[in-house]
């Protein structure tokens, strides 16, 4: 996207700012960073209500275009601040941070009217997705993700259960209800199954005959015991890691200028992934 | 059913197709299986949906047939390239795979008019069951079901327990809510006591006197209490698996041919069932 | 309540029958029994039902008649076959055998008109008490009763705790939603919460304001949390359990004639509590 | 607040029974206190309730000015018994106490008419916090306490994931579902999404469109997994405190004199925290 000369001084220390918070001026950074976020998901939302005075709708278009301006310029200066910018911009947190950017500006550009209008509404709406960015401040952040990741193929087996069983019974229910109960068809039979199953209930759909709430009856119950599946599985996940814990390395928030892998260890003078030198300035 | 004449080479070479997975034309066989099964279910839970163009029934009606007559072909060929057929025709996936292709014939013997396309409805609605099959092919299933076949009897001491709490409180809340309040009959108040206790909660029949209210109360923190023993239980059953899981031998899909015994160890030559060779060909 | 001679071989016989399921005929008297209960136990619902033919009526009417007379010859010989009967009349099971059998009785002698059958059917709707027998042939039963008894501090702590929270929230919802939302006072507010909390939701009740949402909103993610400790108490309990499975002595259903005491272990000769001799006949 | 002079020797006998729980006075006062807790929460609660004789608030009037006077002479006991009268008047039970005996008084001050009473009734609910003092006598509320305190920082992060969850899936059902179904901005939306994500499931709000209730059947079970999370965390922290208890010192409910510090070994001659002498009296 842009030509990126090597060792430029001011761009090392911009991407220390950027992409690191070991420094008084990166922390800085990233709280401001987070404020703006939370900001703009509040805008947003507030946006939304109807109802409020003319001056509040005024005040929230504003307020987004100078957090969309801010939000640009950030994302023009972490494409700048590092070596190789296709790193940072097919990464995960960076498609975010375009599709959060984004929006705005596409419906400067197919202004329309009437039904259009909505759909640039919608693309407005992606912004909510800024708040992702958040959790890549939050060190623990990780630990979670770590630990669903490693019990994904105990979790697909328990919701193909799931789904089988939502499946066989809302089929049943289906069958024994019928359309006068509100269980029109096979798909909406599913959902009522996957409330009850999940013991949410909303009750908008709820069986009426004396075989229907026999069966629904034996749903819930198996629900109950379909419940301690994940929690047994999330117990013996996080008690497992609790063990790890206690050889635990320490890793800082360092980030290589080359090649913008993080999570170095603490007194690594090396980037793990590239061997490019970590810790200019101490 | 069929006379079965001994060691034709093709015969063992269909059987590891379509029973075993270790083999690119075996795994290409299950894929496609499971795809047909997948889209046999979407096309039941579509037709039940009305308010659907005529032409979509039309191309489910044929789509129908078609899935049914692949099945079909596919029972057969379990049928033929087994040695002993009665070993998979009486087994559990074998009734299933047998109920899941019936009922499209059965509702060409019994065309019958009015009602009796109602039920002819309902058997072509088993075909549902057909999903079953897939868990055959998923490994980690059977992990999930000694889990549950081995904490059995605590589940059901636990049931047995709900049951009881159930009556007695159905019971009360009958006696005191009464009809104006929903609580129509006993049964009904037992069927309100299990969606409270399993905290699902539809709302259809709720308590409106203070008293009902209260013991309502009462039995919802109890049903708090009622829901942490089965996850206790399925929590102790999985920590217990996971220790045995070091020791862990591992298993291939080899079926037996003469005796459709399945999951044999890596490297096992003899069926440990029949005794009969496995692994003709490395 | 009867002048009990001692020793009589007839009598020790039939307490073996009755207290004890070792010989056939004990497990066969145990087995009727069961069916009877639960017979007995369908009858009282049957008999909530509104709608049914007459003679249906006239059918459980006798047949509550024939089970109650059943149960009655029960209680008496329970009574007879014991040497101490007093044991028994004031034992738990002894006061829910007592209180099952009574209330058509009851109804005879004060047959009355109006609103006092009301009352009598009352009284015949505690028959359901009866199955609480049915846990005492279960042994298992026991051991949930034990973890339950064990983590009875932990327990009470928590439910204090929970009564609290929907104290104060329950006051905080009634000041910001009012009578409007129907929550038409502090009690009423603190069953909403408490239908909340444990995450239950009838819908009957709920917040309409914008505040009254946010704060509901608080509670559910709290309630999600409050959810979790009766789980990890039961799950802690019942791992403990079972490590001192391990060295589980066996016990079998034995009960000593003079005193009642049952759980005698495999191969006792003599009664733990009184010292009278058991197992008479190998 | 008020002129202490030192070592008053009946102003220290006060200070035992009052904050101190070991002599028979001592635990006396806490059991009336206790009650009289109780008696207060039950008062303002029957207060709310519509439709009563007039006599019932009559007498509630003046019960409640009973106990506010009782509980008054209560605090004013505590400040003059305790040497460092700020230690106990700003510490989490002094303002507690304060603020759960003034609102009658405030009542009283500005009397008003029309919506200022509706205020002042506000200030009298606020008694309902006294019950907080509840917990203070219960030494196990502490444990709890603590293992809250110690997975905190797993909690938040917890937290973080199921606010972005709702934020992203809330404004998604709100894009989807629209105003007709009940879905009337992005806030009503969130408070949907926890309602769901929580499996409270009210049902005032449910969606009614196909790709709606599609949506709404992944977030529920993707709240099924969520609630699995904080499940794990509490069990590991609890069994964690199960081992810890092995070498527990036993505290008693002494409280320093001369600082207030609480919770100190049985055996200690001096208070920990100031090196004031403690057990005057054995």
């Amino acid at each position: 996207m842009k030509n990126t000369p090597k060792n430029s001084s001011w761009r090392e220390q911009l991407h220390e700012v950027i992409y690191e918070a070991d420094t008084p001026a990166g922390k800085t950074f990233d709280v401001v960073l987070l404020i703006l976020i939370l900001l703009s998901i509040v805008f947003v939302m507030l946006e939304s209500v109807k109802g409020l005075d003319a001056w509040v709708y005024n005040f929230l278009y504003y307020a987004e275009w100078i957090i969309t301006v801010l939000f640009s310029i950030e994302y023009i200066a972490r494409i700048i601040s590092i070596e190789k910018p296709k790193k940072y911009i097919f990464s995960f947190y960076g498609l975010i941070d375009f599709f959060s950017t984004i929006p705005l500006y596409v419906s400067l550009l197919f202004p329309g009217g009437g039904s259009a209008l909505i759909t640039v509404r919608a693309l407005r709406l992606l912004r909510v997705f800024r708040i992702l960015k958040v959790s890549r401040y939050i060190g623990e952040g990780d630990k979670l993700m770590k630990a669903l990741r490693e019990s994904k193929a105990k979790i697909l087996v328990f919701l193909f259960a799931v789904i089988i069983l939502c499946l066989i019974f809302g089929t049943a229910m289906y069958m024994i209800e019928g359309e006068e109960s509100g269980f029109t068809n096979i798909p909406v039979s599913l959902y009522w199954c996957i409330v009850t199953l999940t013991t949410v209930g909303f009750g908008d759909i709820h069986p009426v005959t004396p075989l229907g709430q026999f069966l629904a009856s034996l749903i819930m119950i198996l629900g109950y015991g379909v419940i301690a599946v994940p929690t047994g599985i999330v117990s013996a996940e996080y008690s497992k890691k609790d063990k790890s814990a206690d050889n635990n390395l320490r890793t800082n928030t360092q980030s290589c200028y080359h090649c913008n892998e993080s999570k170095h260890l603490d007194g690594a003078d090396f980037c793990h992934n590239c061997g490019y030198p970590l810790n200019r300035e101490k």
